[in-house]
């Protein structure tokens, strides 16, 4: 009987190709297929991190999942999705899937962990994930000793963030886009705006730092992010 | 006038030395100095992760910041730990600080940043954090989609690890050693038992799964976790 392939989920970091891991750079060079999600009619962002180190001989994988789908209404599109990545592993060919970040971590990659780790042998890769490259590119401490430290989606209600953000020592804010200005908005009325740093496309080329009173909120891409770190400065 | 060293803040990952970063490898086999914290009698963990990457020339720097002690009473030992770095810095030689998991993340290095980044050139290269190793060592997807998702530190009272456990759809709590019995016993308290995960050395070749229920709490290390995951699996 023919050996299936191993499933990889491989995070490639933030953004700067030089901060993959050792591990990532083995596997995306010696796998026969390589995976990725992006939308039709845009490069993948994971893709473009790594693309210095591809061989060249390579089947490449582009599957698209949709992002702001009601998660039940998403469920038979995923399961279609993934098809071309099962069929390799079935054929024997490994496939490495290329996470932005991390893979575990708010990663698309949990619709295809999900729908193909029971069927096939699976390794997981964790990379550096954003709110840390984040802070490394503004130089800023996030959390110390016995903070509370929270990822927040700026998609949730106002009044969920406010209360999330007094909750905790030190938060990150992800997904920004067109939620921005109610950020913001909760930043000043909770006296934290002087703390928060707004920085997006964080580690990246075109990466970009501008004060969050500075930012328009027209303008916000989706790899965008604002940090509250912690005021334990010691 | 003789230029001063560069300070790089470098995260050596969570354990497995494959996990480290193409950029992380690259400063610290190319400085001149590598610096890194450890308690007098024990080997440090950082050095330990990098060891067979060193090229056995550097001059190495040790120092030891006492975890447990007051911040404000740590403040004047802190100063005196960082003199060796400085030293080496203000005589033109870069140094190479390692630093588990990412540097501005629950890391000692918060105290050297703080202490000579005004003074230094600085570069803060991030790692891969240990909440991420952990969660794919153990295969298991964090975070999902709008999930709020939080570090907890163990040492916190009962009571506000349970707030904050009530507040968050995923959460990681570190720091167990001696407070696993409390920990544990919030975890059902809240029905969330069944859903941790205990981890301890994650990604380490000495990497240990233990069942919550199962551990016994006088021999948590220092290097564990609990993973308490979304439960949102779609």
């Amino acid at each position: 009987m023919m050996n299936k392939g191993r499933l990889y989920g491989v995070g490639v970091g933030p953004g700067d190709p030089e901060l993959i891991t050792l591990k990532a750079l083995r596997l995306l060079r010696s796998c026969p297929v390589v995976a990725y999600q992006s939308a039709d009619d845009k490069e993948s962002i994971a893709r473009g991190i790594v693309a210095e180190y591809l061989p060249g001989n390579q089947i490449e994988v582009q599957y698209h999942l949709p992002r702001a789908l009601d998660p039940y209404a998403a469920q038979p599109i995923y399961d279609e999705v993934v098809i071309p990545i099962q069929e390799h592993l079935a054929a024997g060919r490994d496939v490495v899937v290329l996470c932005e970040g991390d893979p575990l971590f708010y990663g698309s990659f949990m619709y295809v962990f999900t729908r193909l780790s029971d069927h096939f042998e699976t390794e997981v890769v964790p990379g550096v994930s954003s709110p840390m490259g984040c802070a490394s590119a503004l130089a800023v401490p996030l959390s110390y000793r016995n903070d509370v430290f929270s990822v927040l989606p700026a998609p949730l209600p106002a009044e969920v963030l406010e209360a999330q953000l007094l909750n905790a020592d030190a938060a990150v804010i992800i997904k920004l886009r067109r939620h921005f200005t109610k950020v913001r908005d909760v930043l000043h009325k909770l006296g934290l705006a002087s703390r928060a740093r707004y920085i997006e496309r964080g580690t990246m080329a075109n990466q970009r730092v501008v004060s969050l009173d500075d930012m328009d909120p027209s303008q916000v891409p989706y790899f965008s992010m604002i940090l509250v770190p912690s005021k334990s400065h010691l």
